[in-house]
């Protein structure tokens, strides 16, 4: 297990999956709402550096969606499908389209951790090592961290 | 490698992985159509002694399906999203409802082989061993083989 500042990211050793845990002071209907509210969701998801725009967006069990960060004038656009939206689960696929043949399918679990606390772990699948490895290298648990330290933030600023 | 019948049949023994391959008499447009098109869908997909109804069916990128196949006044529900639709490869997500919390994600491809030969590969991934293994004595196999024979009966029909 990698312990990056404070969002655990670990590496399978068996399945070409990854996953991530962190623990949030906030209500598990707090997080979903992050995930699924577009406006929410776009003040926190990416590395500090980047600005998300969405483009489309319906969250939804079958619904879908697409959105593009920018970094120094640089566009990254992504888009997936929202398999199941739950209040204490997410699945949903995972593309970013510079690698459009690329596709991961994304868990995301909701737990109560009662006292106003809320661990939400993560999963992303992908059909080979390769593939994770790649995912790995290109910055992804900087992105993750940063945005989970973003998203604290403003479960924090919000509840003031 | 498990050959039954006509359908190849592979277990991934390093990922958690079931392919299938089996070449049709059929354009590769032909193949598209009976996996887009419901009214053509309802009528090869699984088992012969099954018969499926389709309850909602947009097969766009983004879009979803939902599904239910009967057999003995019993009925099996089946829903997922549509990641991606395009002429050679579809992406979407398999939910079997009796088993709520699996998830599959699917990929198909659609390969010309001239001659009016089309190959069909298809790939099922998800996150453990056990489930996909559970998948395979569940009867899978001989859901997908009966399920491809009469596609390929129903393309030599309607091309009569």
């Amino acid at each position: 297990m990698n312990r990056i500042r404070e969002t655990a990211i670990e590496a399978d050793p068996r399945l070409p999956v990854i996953r991530t845990t962190r623990d949030f002071t906030a209500t598990p209907e707090q997080l979903f709402r992050a995930h699924t509210d577009p406006a929410l969701f776009a003040r926190w998801v990416g590395p500090s550096a980047m600005t998300t725009r969405i483009e489309h967006w319906d969250a939804r069990t079958g619904g879908s969606w697409r959105y593009v960060s920018e970094r120094d004038g640089t566009e990254y656009w992504f888009h997936g499908c929202f398999h199941e939206v739950r209040p204490d689960r997410m699945v949903q696929t995972f593309t970013f389209e510079g690698d459009p043949e690329g596709v991961a399918l994304e868990t995301l679990w909701f737990q109560d951790l009662g006292g106003g606390r809320t661990r939400l772990r993560a999963q992303s699948l992908v059909d080979s090592f390769e593939g994770r490895d790649a995912m790995l290298r290109s910055g992804m648990e900087v992105g993750i961290d940063e945005g989970y330290a973003k998203l604290e933030r403003m479960l924090i600023d919000d509840a003031a």
